[in-house]
């Protein structure tokens, strides 16, 4: 199997409106670096999983829409629980949505929050 | 799938008793940063796969059982090949055992000893 | 001239209200990775810059007043421009008004807010 | 399942000849970070998944055919395109070839070619 | 004093033609991650050292002329010895004849070549 | 200034015998990165600060002596504080010693002991 990661970043507020989160209840925000990885048992025509470029790309404009916001006020966010798992979740859904994703084996979206805690969704797509 | 890692680490001395291991014979120590990956495939209540927060405490109550020793000495490790293989399954069966692992599908330890080593243990839990 | 560095980490809401600032005049958040450098020409009686555990835990003081707000509505920090220089200037001087900043050369302070961008202040003290 | 990784890097020139590829067509070059990740269902009689020390350097020689050279004049390379996917399975089908493979479960290699994309390769071997 | 890093990079062929380079005369390339660090003691009237934006634009673009290339075929670069401290000092000049570098008192660049080795170039301009 | 940096590791016990250290006081174990920075004002006639191969060499030579040992038992450290501040101005004073060092304004030594604390030295040298 082979697999290419891109990585981009986002700057976001947000509160978690839970007392489960505790201090993170309050409106606070995020560094999110985020790696997609793609993967697929056989390479393209051109040796490449994907156009690494286009998969940059494509990261980077989804990740465009969420960057310097608060995603309590994000149409596609606000109501729920914001948390690191459910955000890689809906990056790699958009991901999967894209041309680019057609004949992808799995998508893998990690987000790193801070040094010591990260949080990711794997999409198996065969 | 989903999954959450938290990071600590912990700094021990501890001789590797074989000849097989050259100068990792005598006593040396290393600084082991250590990822624990909890992984589940459906988010919790909270939308969460672990109380982020509990879990870097599980594991670094459980590195704090280990740092700042000499594991030749350490009543779980004693007379063991203390290698980091060995090191990183000792951490994830500890973080198995926690009322926290419940319901998770797997927990992954690596203990990364310098930039250019490092070594891990995958537990399947379902 | 010897030095210790500590680090810690503080996930923050902010705007920049400024038209220079372009879309981060919205409100948005970051993590900034901290770095706290304490510098002194000859080391104490322990052979140290500084008690390594009273300087984490006096940095990680000073971000605990910082973390999970909006520093738009800091009382410190209401009304002015939060940069990530002003940031680093705060914590800087902070940090030089606790006991262990006596006979320090040189206080530095780095915040880290994504992988392709960071900022500091450096302030000396003798 | 246990795994031991062990890192080198390699610095080579080389050019995609394809225009898919864009600027990429042009002689360029890359320093690889090589991660090479050997994973194993039960540990061996030392309490490890390989010889630590063997791995590296077998992984170090196959780098070292590679490194300070133009990929585009090397015998097993010239001709193709050598996208770091193609790079990666290279190196992974080299190591499974060593005496050091025997036994293992699977084998990844993964190759960072810029801080904000890489690529890789596994290979499972049961 | 404040300062403020922006990092790109490139990557690139080049040869070193000396005999003192041993296996680097050969044509070989490298990934060069590039930190630019931008120092001034008083902030201007945004709060800022510079335009973090224009900082990192004009770092990318002074990186894009080196980029995909061959340094050794490079019209500002032909007939040089293009070690990690000359390509540092070239960014540098570049980046200090640029309008943002008006009011700094120093600029830095530091190239990272691979994991366990980089060099920098720092130049006074006050 | 002209600098460039090359670094290496070591894994040593050792234990701090002053009741300042609390935990640390006793027997237990690091693994030190180390970052050894050689600065000068002009470039020799190969466009270098040092041969960095040669730099490399002398810089995992002297740690060599350190590595896998109990660092109090080492006859050039036994009986002392081994901070990482010592250390670090171990490691610059033996490097300063070297030859590769003639000609040199100045030579830092940086020590990692963990992802959250590193300390160093700089001995200037003009």
């Amino acid at each position: 199997m082979y697999r290419v990661t891109v990585r981009g970043h986002m700057m976001v507020a947000h509160s978690l409106a839970d007392p489960f989160f505790g201090p993170a209840q309050a409106l606070h925000g995020a560094t999110y670096v985020v790696e997609a990885t793609f993967s697929r048992r056989e390479l393209d025509d051109h040796a490449c999983v994907v156009d690494i470029g286009a998969a940059g790309e494509a990261l980077r404009a989804i990740l465009g829409e969420l960057t310097y916001r608060n995603l309590d006020d994000h149409p596609d966010l606000a109501g729920r629980l914001t948390t690191t798992e459910v955000l890689a979740r809906h990056v790699a859904d958009r991901l999967a949505a894209e041309p680019l994703a057609a004949g992808l084996d799995a998508l893998d979206v990690v987000l790193r929050e801070h040094p010591d805690a990260w949080a990711g969704y794997r999409l198996e797509l065969s």
